[in-house]
């Protein structure tokens, strides 16, 4: 197998585009993958300031990397769940990339804020454990995008990750859910822009990008995930994708080109207001992160003010 | 396990149920299945005469014995489609069930009336084997149930049918397709009302029917249809099914139920004419079939009358 783009000996294929690359023309054609899909898809232009999701995995740092070789102003958010050691040994992967490009990461403690992880709170609260842990991820990044002055969140979705929301989606027709959807949400009523660069490439075209560019990341995934439904998707997808190659990659796109626009107009914009506790927005009187936090016990609003004393300082050289 | 009608041994278990059957309640309880699923979706009454299109698989041999338990008057229809040995044998099949219950089976051979089956029609034309294959039997389903007086045609697509089916239509998001898939497709224009029974039992479940009641069926799929990729589609959907029992019930229902209105407002009624050739509808000057079997060389209209001649019998009694 040669490159498509030098002709030496290629070093990893791609087969829904028909082609192969050397190390040096992978780590191009992903950066321009990446490139397109933030033109393609509006999400941000060079002056913005961006805020990356980094988890430690493949896919949070390669967007990371890719957005600071592209050129975005981008600095990272680390949130620690005090899952235990996986939650420390992926802080340390997100550390050591921060560290070696001298950029900041912001990391937001749970048991160093609360005095408990994740595993406690999820407990105290009637939710799964996957839900209770997204809403909070989704909370801490909205409020640090919001005081940190941040135009964009951008997190590390991937083709395999949108394409596994977009089949359990479709398998129930979960119809609001469908509506929304989108490598590019924009920001409304206290809600910060989000979005998705990595949408168009797959997790083993991230794997690789890391393993070329030399940055380590956690390999494990959330032990805490096991079982979970998306896990399946993404193995029927992959089953269909091998014998089909283009499979996602078509059922993605045509579902944002094509299909998306008939669950449209049901979409209900449903009024934001402030949250009465910490003004954050909700479309009830108080949020459902200071409820969930309530119920587990703690008082919400530490977060905010352990968060503006963190953005303040320069990231990662107020946690070293 | 035991059965949960009678308490009796089980000797089939439905785990999206979440339960078990002894051979004369499984029976039962299909057939009541098939019933509920006639009038929920508003198929037919008990004084419509059907055709049931047989091919001497379990699925529509199971179908046809189904309705005549229920007290249907439904006669069957075989296309013999000359495909090596497999159409012999199906043949074999539906002949051998037609006559067992005495009923008529209306047997429509390709080779007798055009000297060729249908691997010849189909290099002829340029078309793939399977589309070729469906113009056909679509074409000599309706034509059939128009000159025979039949109020619907009923064929023995099955949930798992239908589940691949809108997968595949939904992975490419193909937007008239997803408007159009109905269990009951009304009559209009001269197209026959098309109606498929079984389509909220599986695939399995026929198998079971058939083989508790003593139905021979043949075991081969369509030796033509070998890698399609519905196939695929349906192996994808059991690996779902077996970690989640109930994922094709609630896929297909909450799709008729909750997703597919949302693709009606789109659906173009394109106004049906008769064929210059066969009278038969088309949105054309000539219909499909018509042109197909002017490239592979044939008179068209052979069928229609072969077709008359063949209805003003009793069916089988003709082909004997």
């Amino acid at each position: 197998m040669r490159c498509i783009k030098c002709g030496q000996r290629a070093c990893f294929e791609i087969r829904r585009h028909r082609a192969a690359f050397c190390q040096e023309h992978l780590i191009e054609h992903l950066r321009n993958q990446v490139e397109k899909t933030i033109k393609k898809f509006k999400m941000f232009s060079p002056k913005d300031k961006i805020l990356a999701a980094v988890s430690g995995g493949k896919d949070s740092l390669a967007l990371w990397d890719i957005l600071l070789d592209l050129g975005y102003c981008t600095e990272g958010l680390y949130i620690h769940l005090g899952i235990s050691s996986y939650s420390d040994k992926s802080h340390e992967m997100a550390e050591k990339f921060a560290l070696s490009r001298g950029v900041p990461l912001y990391t937001v403690s749970l048991k160093e804020i609360f005095g408990e992880g994740m595993e406690y709170i999820a407990r105290k609260t009637s939710k799964s454990f996957c839900s209770a842990c997204g809403l909070i991820k989704r909370y801490i990044m909205n409020i640090t995008a919001k005081l940190g002055g941040f135009d964009a969140i951008a997190t590390g979705h991937n083709l395999d990750d949108e394409t596994a929301a977009l089949l359990g989606n479709v398998l129930r027709w979960q119809i609001g859910y469908l509506a929304r959807q989108s490598p590019n949400m924009p920001e409304r009523g206290g809600l910060a822009r989000k979005v998705k660069p990595l949408c168009r490439l797959t997790e083993r075209e991230m794997a690789a990008y890391c393993i070329v560019k030399g940055i380590d990341y956690i390999l494990d995934e959330c032990p805490m995930s096991r079982g979970a439904t998306s896990l399946k998707y993404k193995e029927t997808l992959n089953l269909l994708e091998s014998s089909s190659p283009g499979t996602k990659d078509q059922f993605y796109l045509s579902f944002l080109e094509r299909g998306q626009r008939y669950f449209k107009p049901v979409e209900e914009e449903v009024e934001l207001k402030d949250c009465v506790k910490c003004d954050q927005p909700t479309t009830v009187e108080m949020c459902s992160f200071c409820r969930q936090m309530e119920r587990a016990g703690f008082d919400s609003l530490a977060l905010k003010k352990s968060l503006k004393e963190l953005l303040s300082t320069k990231g990662n050289s107020f946690i070293i």
